[in-house]
């Protein structure tokens, strides 16, 4: 099923029930005042785990919209193994943009960490956790995207996942790497995390603790952080 | 030849004769006055036509950077023949993020227009160029993009070229059309555009001059304008 000239609502699972559906606050405003839906229309709402409803509007109160679900669609995750391993780069407005353009592609989990050469800005995990949210809607996906955040790479590489890295100098490219069938059957079925660097890169202390990792080289030419981010995100949606 | 971890600096063909390399006004002040070289420094200088000229600074001069050429490296461009068509869209700050990751992606032909649906905004084109020079050094590459403007799309789609857009319910992917090795020697070897629309899309009535056009999908989910463009980026850039 492909959705287009549509808007896609969002509830949690715990607000669904059978074939009855609640929406509650901010979005249930946004359905009736912004939107301006009345009751019967139809409206398409997600749980954020790969179902959407086609449903019914019921009733609308001041902080409520009711629906009565009439068909279910069901989108898979080619890519809910994977963690997207971000720093806090220098330029929040850059951070934010790789942050959206990452969910329109496809990716679902995001760690965000502090890098010996990050920036010290403010953790915002709330802000950023509304424009995933935003992001899934606006681009018709039903898988909500995951955030956390650790004060240090450390952390990320104790966790006994695959990791890649992306080094100019490498002699494997990532489309050598994906072609080869055995690599993607791995991304699919086993946790990746792709690990980026901030904008003066890791350092080799950062790096030092994790010496079996896979270190791909992305192009031949230089990308700032969030382009190289957003780039890998480009790859692995259509892998 | 992998750059890395260096700068380039851009000075136009005509200033460089032989084996002088003069670079003028506000290259020449970063040169000396942000980067702080000297005279016997080596630097990087490209001409924007794909030479990149190591070179060893000779004289600075308040304006000026005079340079020997030691050694030339030359790189190539596989999308010499590729033109993006991008709408202005609503946001400058999106418009002109897509426009810096276009460049890093290795694309180097914008043709700008006004859709029915753009909004009317300035068009900047002194500024763009600016953003997509910046882009070009930063990302270490060496064909300066051209970027141009056109105030109606019919002038794009009158011109004699391959046309390519993108549509969500298309049969045809993107990876299906380059799999087809004919196809993708046709984007080498000749005049491609690929034509964006704007957050409403393009009007039917933009369209309707142009039947003989290819129609792909780019992927099965919504994409904001300035992530297609991106996207369609990253995937030619591995093509």
């Amino acid at each position: 099923m492909i959705f287009s000239n549509t808007e896609f609502y969002y509830t949690p699972p715990k607000f669904i029930s059978d074939k009855t559906i609640i929406i509650t606050d901010v979005e249930a405003k946004h359905i009736s005042r912004v939107m301006r839906h009345k009751v019967d229309d139809i409206i398409l709402i997600t749980n954020g785990e790969g179902k959407i409803y086609q449903s019914v509007i019921k009733n609308i109160t001041k902080n409520e919209v009711i629906a009565e679900s009439k068909k279910v669609f069901t989108q898979g995750n080619n890519l809910s193994n994977i963690t997207f391993c971000i720093p806090i780069l220098k330029t929040s407005d850059r951070f934010e943009f790789a942050l959206e353009k990452c969910v329109e592609l496809g990716i679902t989990n995001f760690l965000i960490f502090s890098a010996n050469k990050s920036y010290k800005r403010g953790v915002k995990l709330e802000r950023w956790d509304k424009i995933l949210l935003a992001a899934m809607k606006q681009s018709l996906q039903s898988h909500k995207p995951k955030i956390d955040y650790t004060n240090s790479l450390q952390k990320i590489l104790q966790q006994k996942t695959n990791k890649i890295y992306f080094e100019q100098n490498s002699e494997l490219s990532i489309e050598d790497y994906l072609n080869e069938k055995s690599n993607s059957k791995l991304l699919r079925d086993e946790k990746t995390f792709f690990v980026f660097g901030p904008e003066g890169g890791l350092t080799d202390e950062e790096l030092s603790s994790d010496e079996n990792n896979i270190r791909l080289k992305l192009t031949s030419n230089r990308l700032r952080s969030e382009t190289a981010i957003m780039h890998t995100a480009s790859i692995l949606s259509r892998s």
